[in-house]
This record gives structure tokens, sequence and C-alpha cells, in this order.
């Protein structure tokens, strides 16, 4: 059994990859669930969908997020009401973008919730509903809430502000300098997946965001503990190349809370629970430096362009832990 | 000031009519919610969006309900889910169309209600939205739920099952045999409106269902009492021409529930809180009938082809009550 710690976009390649190589039955994947937000009355978890939907060959190719052909009527309609609410209301966001046909899986979610189903097992039903073989596993099943703390004011709020982690990455774009991150409800919330982690043959932390995708995982009791025990059996692929991160703010958060924005800062962060980080040829020179840190390195291609690109690079992650 | 109890489509056109007649100003609905149900964790008020959309020039003429023009991705999307939930659930109904330009309305009384807005005034919010000038009110803001008792098996379930307004109206197409109708919740709700009731110039009963549509309204403590002691204020417009009822189950109901498919069947269940019963010209050898419940009789059109049909007929109603 392969276990693998995934956040959003970069995760899903990998796993997509990654089910070229593992039969997809024995590949495990617990997802981070800190970016879940609540919005229309509907339970919405970002990363748990863009794993499902890019391995159910659904995802908006261009986008990254979303269903290809997707339509955005249901939006369109809320902009009355957003102009009309009165001004202390924050009902009728439309600057988080729901596609239509991408409604019917929030629709799904929230009544299951309301049956009382555990996410784990709405997140299993939804997963075969679109033909998925693999295991989607959320993080938890009780609320974590990745919350970022402002450093400046800006129009999101005055320094000190906490605001949710969709309103930082999706409202204000991920652009607005951060002064930190916390997962809130994390001590309180139980891990889903621990027995996976303790007895998978390999655990790859897919090239997520370490701050704010494969962090909240780590912040649950009893993750960390597993890993360090595990960290020969733990692979890394590294989400930032040549310094900046593909997709996302990793690169820059990373330099605002106070971490190097290179593939040694994510060793850095990493090393206590994982044995091998694998990064790009681009930073080929550091490997080295990544070393220094206690982690043995690995260098090869990571842009995931293509399916094939992201199967070797899971074989290479694969080969890591034997 | 007019005040006009009101259903869904029969009551929407009436207001329509009335409207061309009184300043909207001057006009206060009062709305049956006992139809309103839970979907897919959204709070959705069918006949109040019945009204709203009629009056603002957007119901879909077709179908009498929902918005023109409107597309159904999402329902259609979530079939996939309707067709894999494990079979206790009961999430994904797919029997309770929701358009995708109709979803916004929902998504926007959920997200306020969330917020601890009354439906009051969330449903004043979506009417302003909307661009009315009248007054639309809830019933109530707490929960009343009508259920329908089933008379006999049938494929909505055994004799003495009862099942929500929906199930009966939609999901079974109100085809199958009630026995009873309950208004669960509303010896402890409050009633809306009854200052407006008490004050009132003239009290219209649109011509909506009246044992499913207007009785939920009257089982609530206060509005009968009020109707009664003002009943030469009061006129209804029986929503049952010769026998057979325009739009729905009124007919059907009347007789399974014991009443009599006839204006003199809708005179005797509105006699104690109504003066006047306006009927059509196809009963007008019935207008003696009526009377003899101690009821004024009006002859007339009320048969809401047009608006201007509708305008003549609110104006009769108007008189009536004079």
């Amino acid at each position: 059994m392969i276990a693998v710690l995934a956040g959003g976009v970069g995760a899903a390649r990998f796993l997509r990859g990654l089910m070229l190589e593992v039969e997809p039955q024995n590949i495990t994947s617990i997802v981070n669930t800190g970016d879940d937000t609540v919005l229309h009355g509907l339970n919405i978890s970002p990363d748990l969908d863009t794993v499902t939907y890019t391995l159910a060959g659904a995802i908006d190719p261009e986008r990254g997020w979303g269903l290809e052909n997707e339509t955005w009527t249901a939006m369109g309609a809320l902009s009355r009401y957003a102009t009309t609410r009165p001004p202390q209301s924050r009902a009728a966001p439309t600057w988080f973008n729901l596609g239509d046909k991408d409604l019917a899986t929030h629709f799904y979610r929230t009544a299951r919730l309301a049956e009382g189903a555990s996410l784990t097992q709405i997140t299993a039903e939804i997963a075969q509903a679109w033909g998925l073989d693999l295991q989607l596993v959320p993080m938890t099943n009780e609320s974590v809430q990745t919350v970022i703390t402002l450093a400046e004011n800006c129009a999101a709020g005055s320094a000190g502000t906490d605001i949710s982690f969709q309103e930082y990455f999706v409202k204000h774009h991920h652009s607005v300098a951060a002064s930190g991150v916390k997962f809130v409800g994390s001590t309180e919330a139980k891990a889903n997946g621990l027995d996976i982690l303790a007895s998978a043959d390999s655990i790859l932390i897919a090239p997520s965001n370490p701050l704010v995708s494969i962090a909240p995982i780590r912040s649950l009791a009893g993750v960390d503990d597993i890993l360090a025990k595990r960290r020969e059996s733990v692979c890394a692929i590294s989400p930032i190349v040549n310094g900046a991160a593909l997709k996302g703010p990793a690169d820059r958060l990373m330099t605002e809370l106070g971490h190097e924005s290179s593939v040694v800062g994510v060793a850095k962060i990493y090393a206590p629970i994982c044995g091998t980080l694998i990064i790009d040829h681009a930073d080929a020179h550091l490997a080295s430096s990544v070393e220094a840190q206690g982690m043995s390195c690995v260098v090869t291609d990571t842009i995931m362009k293509s399916p094939q690109v992201s199967a070797a690079l899971a074989r290479t992650a694969l080969e890591a832990t034997r």
C-alpha cells in the first residue's frame, strides 16, 4: 500500500502519474481539508474535489480546478443578490466561483453530511461515483480551518486580522502579505488514516504547498509522530522549483513566514519527518544543501507537463522509499 | 392597505392583477410557507419564489414556476450521485427540479438564514432584489411543514404514512390518495402579519388551494380569529371552477378529505372567516348554494388568462369588501 499526503492541483497531477505506476486499489491519499469552506450553505472541499476531478479526467485543464466544459449560470444569477444584500451581510459571495455541474458535488456532500454520513464515507462515495479505484481520505472528519493572519494593512484587513484560507487564496488571489498560518480546530480533531500511515510500504508527500496544504495534515495529532518514526519510508517532492512555486503562493508564503523559498527551505520543513526530497534538475546545484539537512536528495524532472512525467516522478519517489 | 393570503401560482397571477389596480406599496401578501423544504442543504420557499418571480415578470410562463430561459445543468449533474448513493440515502434527489438561475435565490436565502436574518427580512430583500414594491411576508418565520397522510398503499408508501408536501406534490405529482393534511409545527409557530390582517382595508384570499395553501396560514394562532371578526372585509376567490382545480390537486384533495369539490365546498371551508366568495360564470348556477352558506356570492370571470382578467378580478374582489 502506498500512502500519499495531498493538497490540490500539484497532488492531483502527481496522483494521476502514480496511478499509472501502481494499481489504484493500492493507493490511499490523505487529502487536506483545511481549505474546506461553507458557501451558500454548501459544504465545499476544494482539494478533495480537485483530486477527484483530476483523477476522473474531468478537471478543467486550463484552470486546474473545477470541471471541464463548465457553465456558470448560478454564479451569474447570484450577482443580483450580491449587489442588493444589506451592507453587513456576506451572503451571495461571488468571488468564489462554483460551476453549475460542480454544484452537484457540493449538493451531494452537504446532503449526506446532513444525513449523518462522515466526510470519509462521503468522499469514498464521490470517488466511486466518478469511477475512481484509489482510496481518497479526508485528513479528518472534523472541522479544521486553515486561517491566514495578515501582515499588513491592505484591502483584505488590518495587520493581525485572520482571514479564511479561501478568502486569502481566492478572494485576494493570495497576493496579500501573511504573517502567520493557523489550523483552527486541529488540536481537537482526530486524524484519519493514521493506521494507513503506520502500515504503508511507502509514504509520499505530493508536491503541494508545505505550509498550507501539507502542514494542516501534519498539524493533526499522531501524523508527524508516525512519519518521524518511518522517515526512511517517506519521500517528498519539492513544490518549489528554482525558488518559485509552479502554482499558488508557496514561494511567497515561505518567504513571508520566515522560510527560504527554495528546495533547501522545503528540506528544512520536511527533514524531521521525511528521508528523501526529490528536486528538479533546475535545482541540482542545491542537492548537497538539501543533503546537509539530513535528507537524501534525488534530482529528476518534477514539472508534471504530462501524465508520463508524473508517472516517472512517482516511480522515482517509490524507488527512493525502497 | 390591502392584505392578500397567498399560495403559489394562482395567488401570483391574482397579485399581478391586483398590482394593476392598487399601488403595490399598499399591498401586503402573506404567503404560505408550509411547502418550504430543505434540499441539498438549501432552504427553498416555493410559494414565495413563485410569487416573487411572477410579479417580477421573470416566471416561466409555461411551467408557472421557476425562471424563464432557465437551464438545468446542476440538476443534470446530480444524476451521477443519485444513481450511486447508498440505498438508505435520500441525498441527490432529482425529482425536485431546481434551475441554475433559480439556485441563486436559494443560495441567498440559505446564507442569510445562516447569518441569523429572519425569513421575513430575507423575503423582503429578495423582493427588493427583483424590483418589487409590494410587501411579501412569509406566514411565519418558524418551521411549519405541510404533511400529507397517504390513504392507500401505493408507490409513495403504505396507508397512514406521512410524506412532505413536496414529495406529495412534485415527487408523486399529487396523484396519490390522501387521507389527511397536517401542519406540523403550526401550534408553536408565531404568525407574521397579524397586525396587517387586523388593520387592512380589505383582506383577499387568493384563488389558491384552500386545504394546502391557505389552510397552513389559517392554522397559525390568531389568523382565523382576526378573519372571523373582520369577515365582511374578507373576500375569497374560488380556485375551483366547474368542480375542478385549474391547476394542482385542490379538487382531488377536497374530495379525498371529505369536502365537496365545488364552489359550495369552498364556501363551506371559508364561510366562518370570509364574507364574500367570488365564483366563475361557469358556476353561476351554484351562487344561491354559496349564499346558503352565509356568504355573499359574486359571479365573474375568474380564469386569469391575462393580467387584464386578473386585474378585473381583483377589482371585483376589492369592491366586494367595501
